[in-house]
């Protein structure tokens, strides 16, 4: 049973899958700086619908590249995936991760304002002095206050991570975020995910170390 | 552009995602207490690739459920995967999450032996005292290193959640899995993930505190 597995070195599991995920593009291409974005993310769902689904506004991947750089930090709506963010790599820039959903306050005042978590730490996330990432892998209503934060001049991010996952309101949230003036990268549709939201950053993350 | 926002409630948004996934379905069936299973990660993946992908061996749910109940403890290969586990609901029932994946000693080890630090980590797993789960949404080598630990019987885990994503040798270590006598819910193919392990071991906590 155990031959027909193919033997590879741990340090290189990430390269051979990358080989095969290209390969399987059958010569597909994509812009600088999103190439990376896309084959990451379709490294960690084994999921070919994201060719299509990744929505970049223009440039905003290399924004995006820039901003973290120049030390940009990044606000999550996960402790997921806050958790699958490469923090070394991101502190090394200058940057840190933030997420506010597990604080005791903003479930208070969730509960108190009958809103979601999402959207108080959203509000929590506005206040961050710096350049700021929203990346956002769960929750539409994160994506549908930072609509309003923004359309308010309350918050200016240099990147929105647009891929909550789901069935209510992930698709209008999506859309709503693709309207603004704000660069974006979002996963069109319902798909998406945590693990998708930090790929994107670590994708984001390694091509602005490599250059630094 | 909000007009087009669905109204609901902070705490009805999961009941009416759960609600459209069973109008989806379109009458579509699963057995007692892996109905949850299939319905929470789709509610995680939005992708319904899993009604077909999930595969369960007899009874594996249940049983599941049923060590769950007696304070069975789980172990993940990814610190997000734990991350997703509520912590909460399993404390209740007994058990704990467990993760070795960032321990120093473990990278160490790996690095040593020239192995995977998921390898090492289903190793340290393995001494665990009392009913164990292995919840593996990541690394195919953790699925591989099981399957030998299982072998040399030094291990005889509750149920294996074998949902690694990707490309090398992820179909070939589950299929390893699915060979042995030990219980197990499987993502045939190439699909799966830290939040696909996470809302499966989810599902099972739920139904195991419900029925407390």
């Amino acid at each position: 049973m155990l031959n027909k597995i193919e033997i590879v070195k741990p340090n290189e599991i990430e390269k051979r899958s990358f080989e095969i995920i290209t390969e399987e593009l059958e010569g597909k291409t994509f812009p600088e700086y999103e190439d990376l974005v896309v084959k990451r993310v379709i490294h960690t769902t084994a999921d070919f619908d994201y060719v299509d689904n990744l929505c970049f506004s223009e440039d905003s991947a290399k924004i995006a590249i820039e901003a973290l750089r120049n030390g940009a930090s990044i606000i999550t709506d996960t402790n997921m995936a806050a958790s699958g963010i490469n923090k070394k790599r991101l502190e090394a820039l200058g940057g840190t991760v933030n997420c506010f959903m597990a604080h005791e306050d903003v479930a208070k005042e969730a509960e108190k304002r009958q809103v979601t978590r999402a959207a108080v730490s959203m509000e929590r996330g506005s206040q961050l002095k710096g350049k700021i990432i929203f990346a956002i892998g769960n929750a539409p209503t994160a994506l549908i206050r930072l609509y309003e934060l923004i359309n308010e001049g309350i918050v200016k991010p240099e990147l929105i991570i647009g891929v909550p996952v789901g069935f209510v309101n992930v698709v209008e949230s999506k859309e709503l975020i693709m309207s603004t003036e704000i660069p974006y990268i979002v996963s069109k549709g319902r798909k998406g995910g945590s693990t998708v939201a930090a790929a994107i950053c670590n994708a984001l993350i390694y091509q602005a170390d490599k250059i630094r």
